[in-house]
């Protein structure tokens, strides 16, 4: 982890910095290609070969019935019940203010009437990680914005854990009312989304973080008939902080990004040398006093960095890193925030840890790593839905205009578009 | 052509008529992947070498510089610029109320602020296909929704016509107050604004039709560090009418899609045999009447039928097609509207023809082809930026949302996820 001057960075060192985490997924794709191919032609048989290959179990049917959920709310600690079916009414009630933000709209000047209306896209499929590890807050990060956009058809797809579904993504699915479940991971999930088989429905848009295979058959499968949310890397989090933020919420936050995966990435911008020194014997402290999840931590240092500068250098650094999580723990965040171009999710104040957003306020952790916050937004309500244009204009108002696609449909030498226009003025 | 009851469609007949066009990009991957590598390891010289391979023609300098702008204004009848003014005019209309009606918000409530903001990408590369044809309108359609939303670097790229830009599309660029100009297209292109060379910016998205060539590299460059709009297929249109829809315009609008492009599709879908038959009649007389781009016109009825059925089977059809172009020519085409799941952009009533949106009305003309309409929207100012959520948390609202936090978090193993809250509450 290196703690450093932000103007005094290499280029080299700011580069690393910046393209962290490049996944090669060239490397994979002929094996995921293969998958895919077998997925589609063989359909349920290619699934049941890879369950047992990389799953070591063998499936006959795939799909969760009702008395396997049933089950699964008897095989976990009520306490758990409980915390997801609040968390889910907090994301439900923040996705449902979403959806209410987006608006149909219609103009009508001078007998030309022009506008937008929203329709929600027929089929998703939710991918959540499983094996051994699970995460229902997942599951409810993406049925819950599908099923708010009004998705007909939300599929979630999560390994299987033994012959069964992981009890708590089953009850988590069953709490944001999933439409249907199967217990199939990795590429050959994607496959099965993608392109349907006898038992799984293919999809009109997949969504949901996965591994490298997840990831890259996501890609492939993009554009073919089916679109997908983004390509997911490890998780990350920038944290840009002042003088007077406390070492120890700082620190802490770090280490619970630093926990996620061993190729996760923290970056602290602060506004002095001696309190990125603070903060590093802070982290080094926490490190030190037998911390869980030490080794997957460890090793996230090495993609880490502790920089200071002033805070407009802070913030330039930020915009261009264009983290996933973004902390703004200085005197006036709101003032910091008006300058940030590209976030996943920005949290502010010292009350505000990343935590909070990954399973209870509302918003969605589904969120754009590896710099893509420079292009994409996280999950949302938007993610599921169109927005068709409509226009409807009269016969005069056709006429206002007529003389505009006259004059440019025979200049682009599409004499039969200026015809259509003509026919009706006659 | 075929014409025939919706019922009486073989599945197959279904499906062909649905797939329509199915690009196959894979096999043009090899050379395309080539082509990309080349400009990415070379930049500006790579351009160099394709634009004499595939322009014919040798360029030193790719940059269109304000003299040249200039001497395109006197290029080009007026007339032409005058329908390009108003046209970028109205155009412009449309996506600033789009971009109104995007919204900032946040709720407060118990201690817990949390909303989301709009924040522009910061360069775009819009791509206008060139070359013997050109599309000013296109410009204007790709650049104008990125200025509105307030994108900082809009480059356009078009391949050159002989050493210059071709001046029609120079003139939009400028009209639409494009950054930067290159004359470089094809698969060059796309490498170009994906990697950046010495002349031509790195972009974050790139967006705009083009051949299988530029569609390749778009699918091809996608995820890796740059965004694009969707894949690009031939145009398309489906109509639904009932028995009053005047033949001629309805035989009109057909022949105005199929002259596009040699694969492009066109389908009716009507209430009568005798109305379908009548159509076909006004088609086949039109066609035989000396009308003007008949080949491409004859090459795109393989892909095009007129299919009859009560109106909710010509609803489902056209639900299950999800065409680019919608023209409803009914007696009550908002009563329809309420049933369309999937369309690009739709077109109510008899005096609402394709081209009024494709150049004069304001709505957007890159839509999504080839079934996409089913995931997808049209280019819009929602393409050009990004919702990042914020949130905001006092003590108390930590507080009441931390048990959810520390028992999730727990419950999937993120233990410093839950310090990160008890730390904090202490």
């Amino acid at each position: 982890m290196i703690i450093k001057k932000i103007t005094d960075l290499t280029d080299e060192e700011k580069t690393t910095l910046i393209n962290r985490n490049k996944m090669n997924l060239e490397n994979i794709y002929p094996i995921v290609r293969e998958i895919l191919d077998n997925v589609k032609n063989n359909g349920d048989s290619a699934l049941k070969e890879y369950t047992k290959k990389f799953d070591k179990v063998d499936i006959d049917d795939f799909k969760v019935h009702k008395e396997e959920i049933e089950k699964a709310y008897n095989r976990i600690d009520y306490k758990i019940i409980e915390a997801i079916e609040k968390a889910h009414d907090n994301i439900k009630s923040f996705h449902e203010i979403q959806f209410k933000n987006l608006k149909e709209w219609e103009i009508n000047k001078n007998g030309i009437k022009a506008g937008q209306i929203i329709r929600p896209i027929e089929k998703a499929g939710c991918y959540v990680p499983g094996g051994r590890a699970f995460y229902p807050s997942t599951v409810l990060m993406t049925v819950v914005p599908a099923k708010v956009a009004g998705v007909e058809k939300v599929v979630v797809v999560s390994p299987p854990n033994g012959t069964e579904g992981n009890p708590a993504t089953l009850v988590a699915s069953d709490i944001a009312k999933a439409d249907e479940i199967y217990k199939i991971g990795g590429a050959q999930a994607i496959g099965a989304l993608a392109y349907g088989t006898e038992t799984i429905p293919k999809v009109d848009i997949i969504v949901g973080p996965g591994n490298i295979f997840v990831t890259a058959a996501k890609m492939m499968v993009y554009g073919n008939n089916v679109a997908i949310d983004f390509p997911a890397g490890p998780s990350e989090v920038l944290i840009i902080c002042d003088e007077k933020a406390n070492n120890d919420y700082v620190a802490i936050d770090f280490l619970a990004q630093a926990e996620h995966d061993p190729n996760s990435s923290c970056i602290i911008t602060t506004t002095s040398k001696e309190k990125a020194e603070a903060i590093k014997n802070k982290i080094m402290e926490l490190i030190n006093k037998n911390i869980k999840r030490k080794e997957i931590i460890n090793s996230s240092l090495k993609n880490s960095a502790i920089l200071y500068g002033n805070l407009d250098e802070c913030i330039n650094l930020s915009n261009e890193y264009a983290p996933e999580h973004l902390e703004i723990i200085t005197e006036n965040p709101r003032e910091v925030l008006k300058y940030i171009k590209n976030a996943g999710s920005i949290f502010l104040g010292s009350y505000s840890p990343v935590p909070v957003g990954d399973y209870a306020s509302g918003t969605n952790h589904v969120l754009p790593t590896s710099r893509c916050a420079k292009m994409y937004s996280g999950l949302s309500v938007d993610t599921f839905i169109k927005k068709p244009t409509v226009q409807e204009l009269t016969k005069e108002g056709l006429e206002s205009i007529s003389d505009i696609v006259i004059t440019l449909a025979e200049a682009e030498g599409l004499y039969n578009h200026a015809e259509s226009v003509k026919k009706r003025l006659i």
